[in-house]
């Protein structure tokens, strides 16, 4: 099964994916950065008066809906509609939607307009749009609940997509399948931007590799991985230098790496 | 007096407070990895469909004029009008406000819809706001006069809270008391967004610690030592490596470098 | 002629100029630290209520189309009219330009309120403007023909302005004089924000010396060298870290680096 997960890092590397970006301007740099990083070709364009033709020229759509502003939403609804005509992968990126109404509606009516081919989520968010009970603090996670898999197997069915919990482990499922993801770093949680940057890692992948299930934990995967070396590198425990390190640890992952280090349970 | 501060720091750090910012897109990064360095929790939630609900929720609400759209204008007044109601504090960044006059114009306005905890903001622009004549180029103070204690006063007095300038040395002061913070390093002005960083670090302490005058000066505190340290561990002008050093010192202020470096005088 | 550039580059550290930047949000943090590292002052002023007067008193005008919301288009427009009014530089930076209809259709509206000082694209970005044909894939240029220059002049010819097309060498023409800078390094495009950060240093430069062929160049250069010393000093191939280096490296380029390192064909 590893062998999807080096396959999906060498469409990657190959592809250059052109992945469309409507994401918050929290972590909008960190997103780009990331995905140069591991060799994705990001495009930031947001404007309700380009995107729809725009979204259909890429080769993902990634909606992270953070900080969305509502000429973002407009935008988002016109994006995924050219995306899903084209049968381009749209990446959902569901933030905060256990503790903010206006998102969990945002999400339904997207739903309308197109089709989710991922979502990615932290466990919380998962639960929420799983219509489950969930422990979230603004846009944290406080759930470490075992009912993360049934959560991610009840989405994806309930979707037709990939589902995907970020947590301390990762949790990846697509009503048939699933896997559990055991790298990763506590640092990951000290720096904004950790669960962004994957959504936009998992949106790479997807536009370089088919299967949205082996993408999406290549992609998660591969974010984990520099994690845990960056944490090294950097000498422990310094959000700041972490953070530079972790851009530069994106772009060292490769299939050796992947083949040695990575801890993945195909369940 | 000191006893305060600490106490502050380790109310912050016991308390995790979700800190609600509406903050301009040049510095939101930093202010989101500052408040985690420190142990708070930001969520950046600006949306005007969003906020009434979720100003309510918070620690505190951190308001920031700098780059404000006008979706973040509307956003603003629902959030403040939110925290007031349930006595939640509110701190104002009044970025450029002695430069532009909508931004005067806009804080006149919150004032009708709820109340400020504490003003943050440079020399110029706490005189520009107390109606004095203040030496501004843009979003920076060129003011250095002597009678910044004084503005501070007259200002914390016409609106009832703590009034805070920052410049070489800052000045926190509430109308009856006053102190002087006399730590910082002038590598703080060669990046972008210390100050920014400093009134977010405000509103994370105002969200754990309940004395917003002690909460405030502890908070300035901080960055001003996270900033000495890092000057010393980046190798001194170096203001790319600076910026991340900052937020590794950040995570690293505590009590003991409180007692043992801190320079505040309290008149 | 480097003494132009050297002057350029002293003109910038006396005068400290105001730029005004109305810019994307993916790299206004970037923005802003490269207009500190040299020594301008940056203000993103950007709100429809608040540009047409505060164009009026800055050094120069930054206007960047990357992420361009309907306010930003709007205020655009008024920061154009205003900056124009008073003679003070406009510096347009058409992102994406070659593969969005509506930045193009942009960029000619905004003819109608003011004039453009130097358009500073990528050699895809010029082309396109030029109404040459462009190989472009979103934000980025594929092209690496030989026809840059005359698209330059061509382009330069048309607005009556200065034109920079960056890419390994970068070209500056204004119609009859031109240039190529030959420094750089392939990194500044591992990461995102380089051709942004050029663009805005342009501004700066602009914003201080009044030859803006020369001003152009100066800027420019200073980029190349900043990424070539950044490479060394960052160890070579590591995006993250090579990006904070890149600042400090900013603040470290003087007239003898451009001296002795800076390679500069003028034609």
């Amino acid at each position: 099964m590893k062998e999807k997960l080096t396959k999906a890092l060498q469409a990657l590397k190959h592809k250059t994916p052109l992945v469309h970006a409507i994401t918050n301007v929290v972590t909008v740099n960190d997103c780009a950065n990331s995905l140069l990083a591991v060799g994705a070709s990001p495009a930031m364009c947001e404007a309700a008066d380009e995107v729809f033709e725009f979204s259909q020229l890429a080769g993902s759509l990634y909606l992270n809906l953070g900080t969305l502003t509502k000429e973002q939403e407009m935008a988002a609804y016109l994006a995924i509609r050219g995306a899903t005509l084209k049968g381009i992968p749209v990446i959902l990126d569901p933030v905060a939607c256990g503790a903010i109404p206006r998102k969990k509606a945002t999400i339904e009516r997207l739903g309308h307009f197109g089709r989710f081919t991922v979502i990615k989520g932290n466990l919380g968010e998962v639960k929420a749009l799983a219509g489950l009970a969930a422990r979230v603090r603004g846009v944290d996670s406080l759930d470490e609940g075992n009912d993360g898999l049934e959560a991610c197997q009840s989405l994806a069915r309930a979707y037709g997509c990939v589902v995907a919990a970020t947590g301390k482990v990762d949790i990846v499922a697509d009503g048939q399948r699933a896997c559990l993801i055991e790298n990763g770093t506590e640092m990951l949680t000290r720096i904004t931007g950790a669960g962004c940057m994957a959504g936009a890692l998992v949106a790479g992948f997807c536009g370089a590799y088919e299967d949205a299930f082996g993408a999406t934990v290549a992609a998660l995967l591969t974010m984990s991985l520099a994690g845990e070396l960056a944490q090294e590198t950097s000498g422990g425990e310094l959000p700041g230098t972490f953070r530079a390190h972790l851009i530069d640890q994106l772009s060292l992952v490769d299939e050796a790496l992947i083949e040695k280090r990575g801890r993945v349970q195909w369940l």
